[in-house]
């Protein structure tokens, strides 16, 4: 997905929220802007939004010297997602259709976003999308390729929502294989992260290599890039991924809730739709 | 008051909104946001945002080539006024406090404002506003102003919702000056918007010399400047105003809903709000 103009004022809200935490000084918050203006002219839209992310996400930490301003946050989210994770894994087990709970409480977990978001209820949105309707849901292209493969490549998103994705990778129930960032970026989960969050018991975690907010594929590992095109299929979440990806030939579900204007109408849904949408599947 | 970093992200917001409302080419709409960012090392904080904005504006205007891109709105959301206006004028006569009444629907009629809003419904705004609590309300001394004084200078806001301000000045039932922009800025109300208001029936009206989207006194006329200082009193509509006045040492009564996190903190209530609030009073 190409970057659209109305991503560039979110890029200076995004590269200001960073700033601030990744230093309380106003000094360099402005530095920050005025350097992302001053880089504004040489960002091709032709790049998608994690591309063109990566690069502001760089300089907020050149600027300030915080090579990762969500380290904190990302902690809290992964404990918090992690005193929940016991009554979700009964919520599951009392549901009717167990997997299809189990992809709603992993699009839950894609509101810990503090990259789309300035503030998010991680408890209020798994109650309200217990209840929301799919905007697009291929869940029986889903259930066939779970039934017809042997493993699946599962490309997180954020730390904290990794807790849910494991849940996912549970019902799934076959071997999986969870891909991280190979860098902190924004809240984006890394090993450590994944590791935190118990996914080391139900899946072998490895880095696409990336140090972008989602999966740009010229910026992976090739031994990633050998990994995805070899796997039978990909469960990408979130918008990042989603942007990576969405014209990469290979089937893939994309487990999201649409947080911006921008990404709905690419996808073609409103902005607060949750979907499972499969591509080249 | 002066321009908070949060308000950077909002001038690429503004600049974008403008420049789309002025040309349908995407390369100029690139230019834009090009140009604002090589601005942004330039721009002051101590600046008030409407000081700013004047700036960016009069960018929009030169790379777009238009002069007043918010004029066919700016003409309809008159038109739309004055076919309301006949209900507002009934509600007010029937209500028991009819001047706070003109206030309520002079305060809604300040949600028309594609400079803040990117969307508005401004009959919904009206039946909203009826019903709300004031965050601020200076409504005694605004009285005990209206009763001791000989005239008030009415410095109005968005053209549209110079209808409703016409409505408050019949209410308040005294001599009234009433003050537009110099030049067209966003769908600030000029000399010809405040005509087909009808204000011209009810007030004289003048221009504040200024060609920035609020009344910043350096780039206001002398001739203004010296009514803004000989007048008894002041009522200063919408955020524009209260952003370039709120540090001027005059009695002025600013009647707005706070459309922006960041002017809501500045005064002390929460976005959304109303006020009614007295300076120097």
């Amino acid at each position: 997905m190409k970057t659209y103009l109305d991503c560039i004022p979110c890029f200076f809200d995004q590269a200001l929220r960073a700033g601030r935490m990744a230093t309380d000084d106003p000094v360099l918050h402005k530095r920050l802007l005025d350097e992302l203006g001053r880089m504004l002219g040489d960002l091709s839209l032709a790049s998608t939004p994690p591309e063109t992310g990566r690069l502001i996400y760089q300089m907020v930490s050149r600027v300030t010297g915080n090579a990762d301003p969500y380290r904190q946050l990302k902690r809290e989210s992964t404990e918090q997602a992690l005193t929940l994770y016991p009554a979700m894994k009964k919520t599951v087990e009392q549901a009717d259709d167990g997997l299809l709970t189990a992809i709603r409480i992993a699009i839950a977990g894609n509101v810990i976003d503090p990259g789309a978001n300035a503030t998010f209820d991680i408890e209020e949105a798994l109650q309200d999308v217990m209840e929301q309707k799919f905007a697009v849901c291929d869940y029986q292209a889903f259930k066939r390729y779970l039934a017809d493969s042997g493993r699946v490549l599962f490309i997180g998103d954020n730390a904290g929502e990794t807790v849910f994705d494991r849940l996912l990778i549970e019902q799934m129930n076959i071997p999986a294989v969870y891909v991280v960032r190979e860098r902190p970026v924004i809240n984006d989960a890394t090993y450590d992260d994944a590791v935190k969050a118990g996914l080391d018991t139900v899946a072998t975690i490895i880095s696409s290599g990336t140090d972008a907010p989602g999966t740009v594929i010229p910026t992976c590992s090739r031994e990633f890039r050998q990994i995805l095109d070899q796997s039978d299929f990909v469960v990408a979440k979130g918008q990042g991924n989603y942007e990576g990806l969405s014209d990469y030939p290979h089937p893939i579900f994309f487990l999201l809730k649409a947080k911006c204007e921008i990404i709905a109408e690419a996808i073609g849904v409103t902005k607060g739709d949750i979907i499972l949408k499969g591509m080249n599947t």
